[in-house]
C-alpha cells in the first residue's frame, strides 16, 4: 500500500513511541501530586513544553498543552473572542477566511448562535490566497479577533501570515492561526510569524491521536473551554496528558529539525508528480495555488469522474488517498473549501488529494502518478460508457 | 514504594497497553477517512463504544468518548444546560453539591459568569451525605440541571444516585453524576442509577490520562465544548483518539469485571486499615461516611499536625499518598469539601487521604499503617518541641 493521505493522519513514528512510553509504564504519576511519583511526571511535562517553545521561538508559559489540533483552534477562537468581550462588550466580530478548518469555522459559527458575535468571511482568490485587501477590507474597530489558517488542508495553499497578522495588528486586532498542516515543513517561529495565537495538532506530525498545542502570546487573555483544577496555568484543566504531551513535543522536535531538508525533497517529488498526473490526465486541474502551497500536498479535480469512484480505484490499485478533508468525510455535499476558490460544485465534486510524509519516495509516487491515470481512465470510461 | 494515592492515578494495565497497541503502531487510519486504514479506525471505535455501553447498560450512540474526566464533567454540566436554556431561556439556574469535584463546580461557576446562571449548592451533612430532602430544597421550576457526584474523591463518602435522580425527575430536571471515582468499585448501570449523564476518566481505571467517557441519555441535547468535523455524532469534534477509545473501555470493561469480588476484599482490607490507624494514632479523625463509602478511599484528619508533612514522613518510610485532591494541590487553601463537611479549617489542614488499587495487599496495608502511626508521631513530636 502507498499511504498518500498524511494531511488526515500519519503513523506515529519510532522515537515518538520510545520517548512517551515511560510515561505509559512506570512513570504514571499525576503531575500536580506531591510526591516523587508527580514530581516525575511534571518534570516531564515542564520539557515537553520547553521543547515545544524552543521550536515556536517563546517561552514555556506561552505553550498550553490541548487534545488535539480541533481543541486548540476551538480555544483560541472562542476564548480570545470572549475574554476579549468580557474587557469591552463592543468587541463582538471576529473574521475568518473562507478556507479554514471546521474547527475554526464552527468555533465561530459558535460565538455567532451562543454569544451574538458577528462573522466576517473574507473571501479568497482562485487559488486560495486571502489577500492583505481582502483582510483589510473587513477589519472594523469591533472585530475581537482575527483567525486565518496557515495553509489549507484540501488544497495546501499557503497564506502570507506574516502580513495579514500585522493588518489586524494595525487595528490593534489579535491573530491567530491554525498551523496544524503546516506544522513539519513551514517556519513555525511566532514571533517571525507575529502571531499572537497558533495551533498544532501532534496526530499530523506523527504523534498518537489525542494531543495537540496551542501557543497564546505574553499576557493575551484566554476564556477556558474546560474548566476545572485550573492545570496549565488555568487555560485547560483535566489532569495532564503527559504521554500525549512528550509525545508531540518528540514530533514536533523532529518534524522541526528536518523540515528544510524536506520541504525541499518532498517539494520537488510534488512537483514531478503534479507535472506526471498532468501528462497523464486530459482535462485534470491542479487546486490551490502553483507555487505557494505546502510540499506535501498535490490535489486535483478530475472532471467527468466522481471523486469517490476514484478513490475507490486508486485503493484497489494500492493507493490510499482521499477526497479531501477526512473532517468532512461522510457528506455528500461538494467542499466548501474548492466552492470558496470558485470552483463549480459539479468539479468539486472530482476532487482528489494526495498527501505526503517526509518519508514519500520517487518510486512510490511514480507508482501512485501511473494509478491515477489508469483510476481515472477507467472512471471515465464507466461514466461514458455505463453497463 | 507502597503506592497508596489511586484516587490521583493509576498505572496503565498491561491488558489495556496491549488492546490500545496496534492503534499506537501498524492501524493508524482517522476513523473518518473512507479507506481501509480509515475503516479499521472507526472499526476499533465503534467496538470501543459498544464495550463501554455494555458496561453502563446503555446503547453505544450514548457513549461520546472525551479527553478526560474533567472534560466529560464540563461537557455534562455546560452542554445540558446551556441546550436547556436555548430551548427555554426560563431555564437559568443549576444545581450541585458542596463536594463536587473543580471540574463540575467551575463549570457551573462559568455559567454564572459568563451565561448568567444562578448556581444553588445543596449542602451536605457531616458525613458528606447530599440527603433527598436538601436537595429538595433547592430545586426549582428553574433548575436547568442537577449534577451530584457518585462517590467523592477526598472522603469517598457514596451519595444516593438514584434516589436524587429520582427527585430531580419529579419535577423532570436531568440529572448528572460525575461518577469517576466510583467507576470501578460501583455498579454503573445508567439504567438503575436512573442518570441523565454521567461522566468516567480512563486514568483512573488503568487506562492513560487523555481519555474519558460521558454517557447521554437517548435525546438528550448537548451544546458541544468542542465544534468542528462533527464528529461523536456532533457532540465532541476534532479527530477521534483511537487508541485512547480502546484503552479506556479496556481498562472499564476489566474493573467492572472485578468491581463485585475487588470492592468486598478492598473494603476488608481498608476497614483493618482504618482500625489499625485508629488503633495506633490517638485523637485520629475519619473524614466521610463510616460505611457508605468507596472501598478505595481510608481519608483522616490528624490533629497536631500538617498534613503536608505527614506527607513528606510518609513517603520517607516508602508510603505514597496524598493531602487529598491532586487536583487542588498546589493550593495552600484548605480543602472546600472538608469544610462543607463541618470540619474546622485547622483540622482540614491536618487531611491524608489512602486510597487503593485493586492490587492493594494485607501486608502493604500494615505496612502503611505503622508508617502513619511513626509518621504522626513525629511530626507531633516536632510541632510540640520545635528545634
Amino acid at each position: 500500500m502507498i499511504f498518500l493521505d498524511a494531511a488526515s493522519t500519519t503513523p506515529v513514528r519510532r522515537e515518538v513511541l520510545e520517548a512517551m512510553w515511560p510515561y505509559l509504564s512506570g512513570e504514571f504519576g499525576n503531575p500536580s501530586s506531591h510526591h516523587s511519583l508527580g514530581e516525575a511526571a511534571a518534570s516531564a511535562l515542564a520539557d515537553a513544553r520547553s521543547a515545544v517553545a524552543k521550536v515556536l521561538d517563546c517561552r514555556a508559559g506561552e505553550i498550553t498543552f490541548t487534545s488535539g489540533g480541533t481543541e486548540a483552534d476551538n480555544l483560541a477562537v472562542k476564548g480570545i473572542a470572549l475574554a476579549r468581550q468580557a474587557a469591552d462588550p463592543s468587541l463582538n466580530r471576529v473574521v475568518i477566511s473562507a478556507v479554514e478548518h471546521p474547527a475554526v469555522e464552527e468555533s465561530a459559527r459558535y460565538l455567532e448562535r451562543v454569544h451574538g458575535f458577528t462573522v466576517d468571511v473574507v473571501p479568497v482568490d482562485g487559488d486560495g490566497l486571502v489577500t492583505v485587501e481582502a483582510l483589510g477590507a473587513v477589519l472594523r474597530r469591533e472585530t475581537a479577533l482575527v483567525s486565518i489558517m496557515y495553509a489549507n488542508n484540501e488544497v495546501g495553499t499557503v497564506q502570507p501570515v506574516a502580513d495579514l497578522a500585522r493588518a489586524a495588528h494595525a487595528l490593534h486586532i489579535p491573530f491567530h492561526t491554525d498551523a496544524v498542516q503546516a506544522a513539519g515543513w513551514l517556519p513555525l517561529d511566532v514571533k517571525a510569524l507575529g502571531v499572537d495565537a497558533l495551533s498544532l495538532s501532534g496526530h499530523k506530525l506523527g504523534a498518537p491521536k489525542g494531543s495537540g498545542v496551542l501557543f497564546t502570546k505574553g499576557r493575551l487573555r484566554l476564556e477556558p473551554l474546560i474548566h476545572g483544577g485550573g492545570q496549565e496555568r488555568g487555560r485547560r484543566s483535566g489532569t495532564e496528558n503527559v504521554a500525549g504531551a512528550v509525545a508531540v513535543a518528540t514530533a514536533l522536535n523532529l518534524s522541526h529539525a528536518e523540515a528544510a531538508a524536506a520541504s525541499a525533497d518532498v517539494a520537488a517529488l510534488r512537483d514531478n508528480f503534479i507535472a506526471a498526473v498532468r501528462e497523464a490526465v486530459p482535462g485534470v486541474v491542479l487546486t490551490g495555488h502553483p507555487s505557494r502551497r505546502l510540499p506535501s500536498v498535490a490535489s486535483f479535480c478530475f472532471p467527468g469522474t466522481s471523486g469517490e469512484s476514484v478513490l475507490l480505484e486508486l485503493e484497489r490499485l494500492g493507493v490510499v488517498c482521499s477526497s479531501g478533508s477526512a473532517c468532512a468525510a461522510g457528506s455528500d455535499a461538494p467542499s466548501s473549501v474548492l466552492l470558496a476558490l470558485g470552483i463549480s460544485p459539479e468539479t468539486a465534486q472530482t476532487a482528489v488529494r494526495f498527501s505526503f510524509t517526509s518519508a514519500v519516495t520517487a518510486a512510490e509516487l511514480e507508482h501512485a502518478a501511473a494509478a491515477v491515470a489508469a483510476a481515472v481512465g477507467r472512471v471515465r470510461n464507466l461514466v461514458n460508457h455505463p453497463k
